[in-house]
């Protein structure tokens, strides 16, 4: 099965918004053993829209479209659909009411112009829409599968996991690409090269590929082979031998986040933590929350984002800012402290630092962030100076290189 | 001038690289008057990329195309364009030069399967590349306009600001489009469809779009006219007409955010804040805190994860959170109402909600979440009953309810 992948929306084109959308579905139908062979863009514009159909229909079996399916004008798609397979646009009586159902569930009133999402058409298959009020569409002509999804990425990535992937594995051919991740963090993109050496090399199977952002550093391994089975073997071996070769660099494989590694080991050891920031102001809390079931572990946090918070909150001494300055080892070490002790959570992390763009100077610059750890009443320092890219990496970095710490010292 | 924009790569096909070029261009083109037609992704294929290059030179006049220019047999770019336009591949010393020069300067010795790259199609003009080998083409046989860049982004984005955008700007015509956008929270798409009515019709010059996500919607304003400033008096003439009809549904323009606007609001009424976050576990906080300079505003934060936080940190007694529930009104109230007097801030928000997975009941479902602002003493609650799309969604629209609040408190 070769996919093609159709975007529609003016807005996707004029650079105002990036088309996520496409990208990710590339990702998910290779998971699933389909390559893409193509993938448009077109503007809100019926004959365009047409255009590229016909052209993804000569080009590959499997055709995804996106946009398009609002309540507005400007949305086309159900329309344009129904003329290049030249059916007539139904009225589904049914869908009109999950739309009203929808609205009415959340106490609002559909607007009469939502009534156009209830027509699909003919002899194609309404795909329901949980969290939206646009339908989706599946239609299955020889050769040709489609599927119609709204543009909204959330709602998109919903339908296409739960309703189209089921209906294109029972139509696929036998897979024969499976794909790994492992994740690491710590070390270089350069510095994981010249370790892995000659597993790197092209024309390997596996394939290894690495992938960079924010100090995180992305290993996939793509197995080719007969069967998923022997594929997914083959990703499972060199996952052992990877490990092998970066030790602690790797925290976690495929979809893992480092916070949710650290909520991991947190529930595996029946400990509590407290987070006390101040540059990074919620981000690493934020992170930690993120994961489902964090209250099991997360006790509390203090945003001490200006030095009477950090006195007045966390009980630090004025002295101690004055003398050191509030980005400093002691202030970072009795933020931590004092998080500890106010929370009665086993494990403290606190980050003070400056993120930039102001507030520099030549003995402390943008980058410079104290990040402390208290585990069973030790607290360790770690000073950072990362580049000053911006306030955004700073700060990522910062609240990453937190959860790094943790996880090194819990993983003990 | 209409542009066609072809991402040459199998790895862009893979999902395991995201085609950030085909976004970035199209940007760049609109902010030069040229609007993108279509879009395509092919792999490294000669006959996809020369279908390609068909399809584009029928729905545009100015064709880019990036990638497919290294020194391996996977990069086919110059040869298809050689063939598309018959003519020969031609060999460049000077281009060869400046290849081997490239790798010289950094202390390396060329590879024997560089010299390709010094190939290009007869009649066509390199395009110098000061950071990397692959030399890019540019050529103008009417009524097209063909550029060719490297794959790698740094290396596009340099040759296309400097080498492409003078040569297309002395092939462009007189008609220019320009767009601004206005940014709207606290109605759904077709609410704001229905306000509008005719101003979005199509083929209305400003052409307004809408696009959405997490309950905030963006009205995208573009228009064409003769000249760069009379487009811009368009745009501005359209902004005031859709923020009478909008009212304060409108909350600010082009890149503008909601915490920035939040940000802007206390900054200019000399105003702090400090912050509660039970279920959004530090993202309000986090949002606020992203935006430079925004020590001169927030004081605090407590992020009152578990009860007993609730009650040692902010004060609230055992009473209330056992007899309404710590996702209750009177709970989000204290929660506001303590932070307030603690951080001593003249402003005060909190938050508490379930933001699911788990943790719903039928009284009180996935998806609710209380919001208090606390002006100047005077503490107003919100329920909200958001639809339990996932954690991640029902804490973002949390998040962002909880500053529209606060806008619209300050805004009066």
């Amino acid at each position: 099965m070769k996919a093609c992948i159709i975007s529609i929306g003016n807005e996707l084109l004029s650079g105002q918004t990036v088309d996520t959308n496409a990208t990710w579905l590339s990702g998910k139908l290779f998971e699933i053993g389909i390559v893409t062979t193509g993938s448009w863009v077109v503007p809100d514009e019926q004959p365009r829209i047409l255009a590229a159909i016909r052209q993804a229909s000569q080009d590959g079996n499997l055709i995804l479209i996106t946009g398009g399916l609002g309540p507005t004008k400007d949305d086309l798609t159900r329309r344009a659909v129904a003329d290049y397979w030249d059916v007539a646009l139904e009225f589904q009586p049914e869908l009109l009411a999950q739309i009203s159902d929808f609205f009415e569930k959340r106490g609002k009133k559909m607007a009469p112009n939502n009534r156009s999402q209830a027509y699909i058409p003919a002899g194609m298959m309404a795909l329901g829409n949980p969290i939206g009020t646009a339908p989706g569409l599946w239609f299955h002509k020889d050769p040709v599968h489609l599927a119609v999804m709204p543009g909204v990425p959330v709602e998109m990535k919903r339908m296409f996991v739960d309703q189209v992937v089921p209906r294109i594995a029972r139509s696929a051919e036998e897979s024969v690409v499976a794909s790994g991740q492992l994740r690491c963090f710590g070390a270089g993109e350069s510095d994981i090269a010249q370790k892995l050496g000659d597993l790197m090399k092209r024309g390997r199977n596996p394939l290894i590929n690495c992938t960079c952002g924010s100090g995180e550093i992305v290993l996939h391994i793509i197995a080719t082979a007969e069967d998923k089975k022997t594929a997914q073997a083959m990703i499972q071996k060199d996952k052992i031998l990877l490990r092998q070769c970066l030790g602690d660099w790797v925290y976690g494989e495929d979809d893992q986040t480092l916070a949710a590694v650290v909520g991991d080991l947190l529930k595996a050891r029946h400990k509590t933590i407290a987070l006390a920031e101040s540059c990074t102001g919620g981000l690493l809390s934020q992170m930690l929350t993120e994961i489902p079931g964090a209250s099991d572990y997360v006790r509390a946090g203090w945003i001490t984002y200006c030095n009477e918070a950090k006195t007045n909150q966390l009980g630090l001494s004025q002295e101690v800012i004055a003398d050191f300055g509030a980005v400093s080892e002691p202030v970072a070490r009795m933020m931590a402290q004092q998080a500890a002790q106010k929370s009665g959570a086993d494990i403290s992390v606190s980050i003070t630092g400056i993120a930039g763009p102001g507030g520099g100077t030549d003995q402390k610059p943008v980058g410079l962030v104290y990040i402390a750890v208290v585990v069973g009443g030790d607290c360790r320092v770690e000073e950072c100076r990362f580049p000053p890219v911006n306030r955004h990496w700073v700060r990522l970095r910062s609240a990453l290189t937190a959860l790094n710490l943790v996880r090194l010292r819990l993983a003990v």
